[in-house]
């Protein structure tokens, strides 16, 4: 497939239960809730598209899978490939640090570490792609990788008995676009076993009931890549710098999130890194949680007030990343 | 109350909902669910029973609420008491560590730290109740608070659809007294909410459905107050060392848990201090969660074998504390 539509993720939802966990919501106070995707396999959300990509695809390659990541796409690639039998080849550029290539191996996948720049990993994994025939996973703009993202929004308002607003991080798009069309299927009627939540889902802003709730998209000031794109009208290059730069690396948001995210419902806002310094810390201190700084990127929305709801309204906020030092918790 | 019964944990819900968070399960294998207790506000369960114990007082006295600890059971009180507007003065031995003292005047408490371990801050804080006539609460051994930190079992049975054995960690024995008694009460018929969860709850062993699930209480080897009481048939003093001794550091098991725990359904393990490093590091590198030692001593047992489930058995284990210095995580 080539788009990506609603009824994709309850479909993806299907096929990847049992492979993923159903993470767990948290109401923190009355009316906001943390959806604890970092509690995920391998420490992010990107096992549900990487599951669903492979699942969707039949039966796979003898040469397996192959993907080109910065972290926590090879992480859940080889988590899924491991799981499923099969053999996965990880594209890592030079600046993917030890712990993350450690854990890659311990996952037994092969790995190659080239170039200077993710870019430049991707490139080498597309080169290789061609000669062996693996079937490449996207780390965002594949429609089985966005609709397996977008399972988080469908959990969250099934978990939270629909909510107004969901704060969401954007690298290269995936996780946020999957989401908007995730929290859209859930909220629609007859999407199976998310029809009940959706029709107790009427928040006292009542936006859950046309068509979902609202979106509001996060980014680092210093990534600006759906910020930049909806200003330009069409997807754009944009530097790439800032503490959350590991795992929200993308230059240039992706095509299908794009399609998605120019769309109604979403919001873009941008957050500094001292915003994101500080959520991260108030997320261990407060809430015990171990986020990295992409992690808390949406809450650092929420806590610096660049996002600031309205009396009454429901709001889910996203915590999405854990593959992190847990030394600097308390220090940075 | 002097003693404590299984009706009393409903009615202490419901008295704190509203006051403690409904932490999270997540079910990480088929059968085996972790309770997420190390998320609970101030990084552990101890909350439950303060609130309970502050609600069933009625009116608090003027100079509020007292208590001794070696630092959870603290944080607790002077949380709770925050929470109620009354004023916590709370007694900490010189052995207390420096975060805990700042969390502790975080929360605005009245700290004396005085006395070489916790007895002689019990035995100060004591004296100095009789003087102010403030509420005591107790960390442990009070009927209000075992029925309190009991809540976690009723949640637990609720949210997993009954189990046939939970692991749970004691020092003291009101968290295992108390879940002991909650997942009773939330198996038995006609307890309200968890009724339903009851009748979904006998599982392969159909355990759950004879009173309640089995109840693996797990010590390190180092403080066995359970497993030495239940060899002497009394409450006996132990030793208190090694990993866990800042969290599990009674050094005789509650008289009001004794009652519970030499009853039928309980079972009593031990686990050694490195059996405990390695479950924290798993449950870090494996789930993301952040545990003190204490909190990882239930887990350990099942990871050490120490616990083994028969097929098809449902199992949950209680991780119960976060109160730790997360550069710690993946050193020791």
């Amino acid at each position: 497939m080539t788009t990506v539509d609603r009824e994709h993720v309850p479909a993806a939802a299907r096929r990847i239960a049992g492979h993923v966990l159903r993470t767990p919501v948290i109401e923190v106070s009355p009316g906001l809730w943390l959806k604890l995707e970092l509690l995920q396999h391998t420490g992010s959300f990107k096992v549900r598209g990487a599951f669903n990509r492979m699942l969707s695809a039949g039966e796979l390659p003898g040469s397996g899978v192959i993907a080109a990541s910065g972290g926590n796409h090879g992480l859940a690639v080889a988590f899924a490939a491991r799981a499923l039998g099969v053999r996965a080849e990880i594209f890592v550029p030079e600046v993917t640090s030890p712990v993350k290539v450690a854990g890659l191996r311990a996952l037994g996948a092969h790995i190659t570490q080239t170039g200077a720049i993710y870019s430049d990993a991707a490139d080498a994994a597309a080169k290789r792609a061609a000669e062996t025939g693996a079937l490449v996973v996207h780390a965002y703009d594949q429609a089985e990788v966005v609709a397996g993202q977008g399972t988080t929004g469908l959990e969250l308002v099934e978990q939270t008995g629909g909510v107004d607003t969901v704060l969401v991080a954007v690298g290269g798009g995936g996780f946020a676009a999957g989401i908007t069309l995730g929290t859209a299927a859930a909220t629609s009627a007859g999407s199976g076993p998310a029809g009940a939540a959706a029709s107790a889902g009427s928040g006292p802003a009542g936006a859950a009931g046309a068509g979902g709730p609202k979106i509001v998209c996060v980014e680092p000031e210093r990534i600006p890549t759906l910020h930049a794109a909806l200003q330009a009208g069409e997807p754009v290059q944009v530097e790439v710098d800032g503490v959350a730069a590991d795992a929200l690396g993308a230059s240039k948001i992706g095509r299908l999130a794009f399609e998605v995210l120019s769309g109604p419902r979403v919001e873009s806002v941008l957050v500094t890194d001292e915003a994101i310094v500080s959520a991260r810390r108030t997320l261990w201190e407060r809430h015990r949680l171990a986020a990295e700084h992409a992690g808390a990127a949406a809450y650092a929305a929420l806590l610096s007030g660049v996002y600031r709801p309205v009396p009454g309204e429901r709001v889910a906020v996203v915590v999405c990343g854990s593959n992190t030092d847990p030394a600097t918790l308390t220090t940075g």
